[in-house]
C-alpha cells in the first residue's frame, strides 16, 4: 500500500523541502530572542490572488520573502539584490515560466468521516441519506485503527487538492476526533475541527446523552487547545437542530463562550430539514431564530448551506458576524434551492465556500468554485424562466459570478468566515504563507489541459482554475512549510507511530503535550540534518531548540 | 515537447497492444474469404453498460471476444475453456480486481478549432462570444501547420478522456478541415465531422460566398467519403440560422441528401440567438420551423442545445428523427435555460450528450455527465422556487436524473443521435468494441479518488463516474484496436509525416487514398512484426495483405 510506504520517513525528500527555507538572516528585526538562525523562504515569481471581490490581482515577477511562516516582504523583481542583501541570502529561487503561486484553498465545510463514501450515495434526500449512508459510516470510526488510516487519506487528499485550511466536522464519539486532530497536526494542514454533538432523533447506536455530549465536547476542546498548535483550533459542533435538544445547544454555546471557540452547524439547508425544525419548534419562525435563542450565533460561527434563509435571517446572521458556508455541489443534490451569493454579500453576510464532503460528491475546492459559478448562472436561468420571455434583464444578471468571485470565496471569503482574515487568504505582509504552486507546463496527457503558443499568464491561470486539478499543484505550503511536493507528503515521515495501543485514550487525555508552530519547523529541520543533501544548511542551532521528536508521538 | 516524442513510433508499445489481438481462429465461420488469420481480442472481466435508460447493467466475470473490431461472443466465465477452444486461443486475458470495461463515450457536439481556448473566455453572452473569441480562433486554422499540431492535441485529449466517438464542427475554410479528418484517422478515433458553413452575419474576414461554401462543403464530403474509413463520416454543418442564408441552407440540405450525410447545427440555444432569428425570419415561428423549411431536419440531424425549444418543436424534431445534443455545461454559460432531458425523451426525441467545447469549458464527457445530473437537479430547484413553498412534489422530481441516466446519454443516447445505435454504445454481439478500461486501483494521489476496504465493484464504478478522470482510463479501444494505453497513443507512430509541404492541398484533393478499417489492423500488425515482443505472433499473412504504410501518408 502507498499508505504504508508514506508513513516511513523519507529523509531525503524532507531535506529537499527544507533546503530553500533555512537561511541565515542578517536583519536583527527579524530575529526572535535567543535565536540567531531564521527559516526563510524567498521565491521570485508571479503570484495570483483576489484581495477584492470580483477582481483577480497579479503580483508579477515579485520577490516574496517568508520568515517563520509569515510573509515579511513583497518586493518588486528589480529589488532582488537589495532583498538578497537584507536577508543575507545566497540565492533567490526563481519560478519557471508557466508556474504561479496562489493562496491555498479554504474549505469551510467538510464532514471528515464521510470522506470514505464521497462520490457515492446520491440517490436519496437529506434525512434519508443521513440514516442510510452517513450515520453508519460515521459510527464505524470507533475503530481507531481504521480511523487513523482513513483520516490520513482524507487529509492527504485535501492537501493534494490544495485545501490548506479546512473546517471539519468529526464524528459523535470522542476518540476518533482526537485521531483526526492528530492526523491534521502530523500532515501539516490548517484546520478548525469539531466533535459532532447530537442527543435526539439520531440512530439508536449513534446518539449520546446530553451530559455525556457536553463533557466530551469540552474534553475535545481542551485536548485540541492543549496542543498549542496555532494551525488547529477546536470547534463546537451541534450537528443541526433536528438532532440537538435545546439543553444540548445551550450547553454547547456556554462551552464555546468559555473557550472562545468557533461554532459550526447547518442552517436552512433543505425542505426536509426546515419542515422538521418547524414541527419540532413551532415557537420559532426559522432555524436562525432557534440558533439565536440557543446563543449559537457568534462572529466565530459558520453555518453550512443556508439555501432557504430569508432575507431577515441573513440580516440577522450578518449582525451577529455569523458566516454561511456556501456548498453549491452539495446544494444541487441535497439542498433544494440556489444560494444567492451576491445577494447575501450585499446584505452584509460573510460567505465562504465548502465542498460539504460527502453531501458534495467532490473533495476538490476547484470543483466547488466551478459549481459556485454554475449555481450563480442557474439563478439567472431560473429568473428568466419565471419571466416567461427571452429578454435577459440586468436584474437577472446580478447573481452571476465568474471564476474570480469564486476564487475570492475559496480564499478570502473562507478566511473571513473562519475569523482568519488577518492570517490567510491573500499574499500580504504579515499574513501566513499558505500557498499553492500551480504548474501549467505539464505536457501531453500528464496534465489535465493543453496550453497553446501565445497564451499569456492570465489565460494559463484561468485554464487552471477551470480545467486544472491536483496534478497541477506541484507544491503545497502551510505556514511557510512545504507539506506536499509532487507525490510526497513531506511531513508524513514524522516519528509518529501509527499503531494504536490499548491505553491510547488515557495517554491522550492525561498528557496533551504542546507543540508550538516554531517547534514544527525546528523538528523538521532536525530531521533534515541527517540527510546528505542538507549538508550545506546549518541547522545545528535550530535543532538544539527543537522539542524532541518523541514529544509529538502521542499515537 | 511530448508532442514531438509521440510522433515517433514506439514499436515496442505497439507490439504490446497487438499481442492479445492477433491470434489464430479455428472457427471457419469467423474467417473472411481468403484470410486464414484473424485479429481476436479476448478479455475476461467485468463490463458495465446501460442498455436501458436509468439502469446500470453489469456483465460480471464474462469472457468477451472481439474479432475484426466487432464483439462476436459474450460468454459466462465458466465457459472460458469452451471459448478458448472455439477460437483456438492459447490464453484469455484476465482483468485485475477493480478494473472494468465500459463503453467509450460519444460526444455529440464539439467545436474542434475552439479547443485551444477551452477553459477561458466565459465572460460574455453567445453572440458577443462568437465575435470576441470564436471567429478569430477558428480563422487562425488557415495556418495548416498550426492546425495539424492543435488538432493532434485535440484528438489526443478527447481520446484520453474516453471520447471514442465525437461529432465535430470544423472551421469555415476547407483545408484545415481535411487536416482534422486526417488527425482523427491517424489517431484512431471514430467521428462525424463537418466543415462549417456561414455566408452572412459573420466577421468580415471569416465568411464565405454562398456558392463557394456549397462547393467546399461538397468537396469536404467527397474527400472524407473517399477515405472509405468506416470510422469517419462527413457531416453537413450550417453553423446556425443567423449566419446562413436560406439559399445556403437549402443547398446544404441537397448535398446532405445526395450523399446521405449527417447534418449538425444549433437550435434554440439562447435568447440572443432566438431573438436574432425571430427578427431575421419573422415569417417562421421558431428555429425548428426554419430548419424544417430548409430541409435540414432528417433522421441523421443533430441539433445542439435546444434549451428554448417548445414542446411543439420537440415533437416535430422527434417526428423527423432529428436528435438534440444536450450540452449542460455550455448551457449554464451560454444557454440561458435548462434543457429537460426526461421531458424531451418522453416526447420521443433522441437525446445525446455533448461537451460543446469551447462554449462548454471542459472537454471531458465525465464532466458532461456530472453536469447533466446537476442540470436536472436545478430544474427541480427551479420548480420548488416557483412554488414558493417547502414541499417537494413528484412533479418536481420527474426531471431528476442520476449518474445512470447520464451515462446512458453519454453512450446509448449519443449512438442513437448519431445513427450509430447498431454499432456502438453497449456491449452486445454484433457491435463494434469501442471501450474504456477503467482502473480504480490507482493508489494515493496517483489517482483522483481513494477506494476503501469493503467497497464493492458497483461503488468503485460509481466513484469513477463521479470522481474519476483520464488517469483512471488506462486503455481506450476503438473498433477493437487499443488506441491509447497509459500515456501512449498507440497509432500515433504511424508512417505519417507531420511536416506540411507546399503542395499539401493539391495532394489532398487529387488523390484521396481509401483506407479500409481492416487495413488499419493489418498496418498495425505489420509494424508490430518488427518487435521482439511480437515474436510469438504470426502476422506474416496479415501483413502481406495490408496496404503499404506509405499509402496512408497524405501529410
Amino acid at each position: 500500500m502507498a499508505e504504508a510506504k508514506q508513513i516511513m520517513p523519507d529523509v531525503l525528500s524532507i531535506a529537499r523541502s527544507v533546503q530553500p527555507i533555512m537561511l541565515k538572516s542578517n536583519n536583527p528585526q527579524l530575529q526572535l530572542p535567543g535565536e540567531e538562525r531564521k527559516f526563510v523562504l524567498v521565491i521570485m515569481g508571479t503570484y495570483y490572488h483576489t484581495p477584492t471581490y470580483g477582481r483577480l490581482d497579479v503580483l508579477r515577477d515579485v520577490v516574496l520573502v517568508v520568515q517563520e511562516g509569515k510573509i515579511v516582504r513583497i518586493a518588486n523583481g528589480h529589488e532582488e539584490t537589495e532583498v538578497q542583501e537584507e536577508f543575507g541570502l545566497a540565492e533567490v529561487r526563481q519560478l519557471k515560466a508557466g508556474q504561479y503561486f496562489m493562496p491555498g484553498f479554504i474549505d469551510t465545510h467538510v464532514h471528515a468521516p464521510q470522506y470514505q463514501f464521497t462520490g457515492t450515495g446520491t440517490d436519496v434526500p437529506l434525512m434519508e441519506w443521513l440514516r442510510k449512508y452517513t450515520f453508519p459510516a460515521e459510527c464505524s470510526f470507533q475503530d481507531l485503527e481504521a480511523a487513523r488510516h482513513r483520516y490520513s487519506l482524507l487529509v492527504k487528499r485535501f492537501l493534494a487538492n490544495g485545501t490548506t485550511t479546512a473546517m471539519y466536522y468529526g464524528s459523535l464519539h470522542l476518540q476518533p476526533n482526537l485521531v483526526l486532530v492528530d492526523s491534521i497536526e502530523r500532515l501539516g494542514q490548517r484546520a478548525v475541527v469539531g466533535k459532532v454533538n447530537m442527543d435526539r432523533l439520531s440512530a439508536d447506536d449513534y446518539i449520546e446523552d446530553t451530559a455525556d455530549g457536553l463533557r466530551d465536547a469540552e474534553e475535545f476542546v481542551t485536548y485540541t487547545l492543549g496542543k498549542k498548535c496555532s494551525r488547529i483550533q477546536p470547534c463546537i459542533t451541534p450537528r443541526f437542530i433536528p438532532t440537538c435538544t435545546p439543553e444540548l445547544m445551550k450547553g454547547l454555546a456556554e462551552i464555546a463562550q468559555k473557550y472562545g471557540c468557533h461554532i459550526q452547524s447547518h442552517i436552512s439547508e433543505c425542505c426536509g430539514e426546515v419542515n422538521c425544525v418547524r414541527e419540532m419548534h413551532p415557537e420559532y419562525a426559522s432555524d436562525a431564530a432557534v440558533f439565536e435563542e440557543m446563543g449559537l450565533l457568534t462572529n466565530r460561527t459558520v453555518m453550512a448551506h443556508g439555501t432557504l434563509l430569508s432575507d431577515d435571517d441573513i440580516r440577522h446572521l450578518a449582525r451577529r458576524g455569523t458566516a454561511v458556508s456556501h456548498c453549491p455541489l452539495s446544494n444541487f443534490f441535497l439542498g433544494d434551492a440556489f444560494f444567492k451569493v451576491n445577494h447575501a454579500l450585499s446584505l452584509g453576510l460573510k460567505v465562504g465556500l465548502g465542498t460539504d464532503v460527502a453531501g458534495g460528491i467532490s473533495p476538490s475546492m476547484l470543483s466547488a468554485q466551478r459549481m459556485a459559478v454554475v449555481n450563480s448562472r442557474c439563478i439567472r436561468a431560473h429568473k428568466l424562466a419565471v419571466s416567461g420571455g427571452t429578454t435577459v434583464t440586468p436584474e437577472m444578471e446580478k447573481d452571476v459570478i465568474t471564476f474570480k468571485e469564486a476564487l475570492w470565496l475559496a480564499t478570502v471569503g473562507g478566511a473571513q468566515a473562519l475569523d482568519l482574515a488577518d492570517v490567510v487568504g491573500t499574499f500580504e505582509v504579515g499574513k501566513d504563507f499558505d500557498a499553492l504552486l500551480v504548474d501549467t507546463n505539464l505536457s501531453g496527457t500528464s496534465g489535465p489541459f493543453d496550453v497553446f503558443e501565445g497564451e499569456d499568464d492570465d489565460q494559463r491561470f484561468e485554464k487552471f482554475i477551470n480545467l486544472g486539478d491536483d496534478r497541477n499543484l506541484i507544491e503545497v505550503y502551510v505556514q511557510g512549510v512545504c507539506v506536499k511536493r509532487g507525490d510526497e507528503f513531506l511531513l508524513d515521515g514524522s516519528n509518529v507511530s501509527v499503531k494504536a495501543t490499548e491505553d491510547d485514550s488515557d495517554r491522550i487525555m492525561s498528557a496533551p503535550t504542546p507543540v508550538e508552530p516554531e517547534a514544527a519547523y525546528l523538528d523538521l529541520a532536525h530531521r533534515a540534518d541527517s540527510s546528505d543533501e542538507a549538508a550545506s544548511v546549518d541547522v545545528g542551532a535550530a535543532a538544539e531548540q527543537s522539542e524532541p521528536p518523541t514529544k509529538r508521538s502521542r499515537f
